[in-house]
């Protein structure tokens, strides 16, 4: 029997997932399907937002990304994915949102100046980007979630959500809607291929659940390490080094992971060996992911259908918010 | 045989109908009706956008303003009267144009400009109420409309409304919308009874449509006239004497009504006889709309229905643009 609570995460289909998201907040989904009601959205809407003019990259990853969910193992039966677009009550609820929201206040959302600076947008924020927290409001409580998977870097967005449904509920006199509460994973952030901060497509430093042996094994063997460690015999530093953190990350063999630590670092173990043994474990845990996804890949009708019907099983919970909604707004004509 | 241009127009419900309202568009509209198909939309969403705590306001003032029209002759057999929050789709369509503006373009649109001012808001402005522009240019372009009626200071809305149908349909190779074009009619502004620029609920200087006889002729008798016009055999000014100003609007009798103005000028014509002559105008012409005012009014819920039929006509329309308007955008999955 699962409990009560309502889990909401997602993903913008930009492009295909990585390993980055894999440690990062798939595995956590496999987790929490087992205990949880969980929705899993994929947020077209959402990343059209800054990716206006390419309506066909967003169209062709709604279903890369469906396919890299089914490989992983998030299971239909257990998590209802569904398509942002095809709710147009989160349209509604974002509208109704915008009202009880200050111009001033979506300024000072961190997370939002931050993105405003990374993506480079200056003085033309397009107005959809400014006002996103409002519609990631109407996103999680469209569905009445509670909980809510998030880095640290989007506790704002909770906070914003939070204050919307205070407002909502004390101006209209309801208890429509309930607090989120935010599930901090515990690895929330994968280095890149390069070492740096953020495992990420547009950094061209990611590792893709679906990239064949051969892209595999020439990202592997392209990872930051210890610029330091020049010859075998130098002894070389873990922290700091990828190819440790992604072991650290990856390999279930903790005490394989420890000796090569130490040899490392008392010198004599050399890059190449070490991105081999690394190359090894993330191909034994990605060969039934990637087998899988190929077959899936077969028949994306059926995966289609799939996405289809998490939708229409979202949709009618999301009809029956708006009609609370509607009461409570007293637009509920008849 | 109408013609194949759509007009679109409404009214935010936050109280009943003027007769700057009647001057200004309503007319208009009765016109209009027999040579366009038109479209006359109840903007209770858009009334939330500055009456978000007071929807009970809201609500009401809809059957209110539905009274008004039909009183007034606008029929629902040529015209298409609908409650924007049952359109769904206007809010979608909202949703993907705010990708399509800046916040500074929003920040520099001289209406919103004058409104927040006008309001009072000062830092904070409802988000609701900052993108405005853009979802009246969905509440045009849902229904395709091609012509609006707007007065002077709404031309900033058509051009903001025009910007985003040629940057959607740019951004997108599309030719699902076109361009709207402005109809100014020609009394578009009606001065209040205290001589005040514009006739409005809130500034208490409105005589509305369904005004009893007795709260007519108080409101008339209450009128700002000439200041200077003391005793009745003193000269009275004509222009910017309201009373005037409303013969010139309403009495089809222009002969008598140029009579009135010289004897005003000339000295010797109280301001209680002309207040009175105008009552009766106005009476005449009011008595048969107030009257048929009461008598729709003792079946609401049959002014309901016209609404819903008008609203589901509407909803037809709504989602074949929406239709377009996600194969455009790629987003239609099936």
């Amino acid at each position: 029997m699962k409990k009560q609570d309502v889990v909401l995460t997602g993903d913008r289909p930009t492009g295909p997932l990585h390993l980055g998201h894999y440690v990062g907040s798939l595995l956590n989904r496999i987790k929490l399907q087992d205990v949880y009601k969980q929705y899993v959205m994929i947020a077209d809407v959402q990343a059209l937002t800054d990716n206006a003019a390419n309506p066909q990259k967003v169209r062709d990853n709604v279903l890369e990304v469906a396919l890299d969910y089914l490989a992983v193992g998030i299971d239909p039966q257990k998590t209802t994915v569904f398509i942002q677009s095809m709710i147009p009550e989160i349209a509604e609820l974002t509208v109704f949102y915008l009202n009880l929201v200050t111009v001033n206040r979506l300024k000072r959302n961190p997370t939002v100046k931050t993105e405003i600076q990374q993506k480079g947008f200056g003085e033309s924020i397009p107005a959809g980007f400014f006002v996103y927290p409002v519609s990631q409001a109407a996103d999680i409580t469209i569905v009445k979630a509670n909980l809510v998977p998030v880095g640290n870097d989007q506790l704002p967005m909770i906070e914003q959500t939070n204050e919307i449904v205070r407002t909502f509920n004390r101006t209209y006199s309801t208890d429509v809607f309930c607090e989120a509460k935010a599930l901090i994973p515990k690895v929330s952030r994968l280095v890149g291929l390069d070492g740096q901060a953020k495992m990420s497509k547009s950094l061209n430093n990611a590792i893709f659940l679906g990239d064949d042996v051969d892209t595999l094994k020439k990202r592997v063997m392209s990872m930051y390490t210890d610029p330091g460690h020049i010859r075998v015999e130098d002894p070389g530093k873990v922290e700091g080094n990828a190819v440790f953190t992604y072991l650290d990350a990856f390999d279930p063999d903790v005490v394989k992971v420890q000796e090569l630590k130490d040899h490392y670092q008392a010198g004599g173990l050399g890059d190449v060996k070490i991105k081999k043994y690394l190359f090894e474990v993330l191909n034994a845990m990605l060969e039934p992911i990637r087998k899988r996804r190929l077959e899936l890949g077969q028949d994306k009708a059926e995966v289609m259908r799939m996405l289809l019907a998490g939708t229409e099983k979202t949709r009618e919970v999301a009809q029956q918010t708006m009609r609370h909604v509607k009461q409570a707004l007293k637009l509920d004509y008849q």
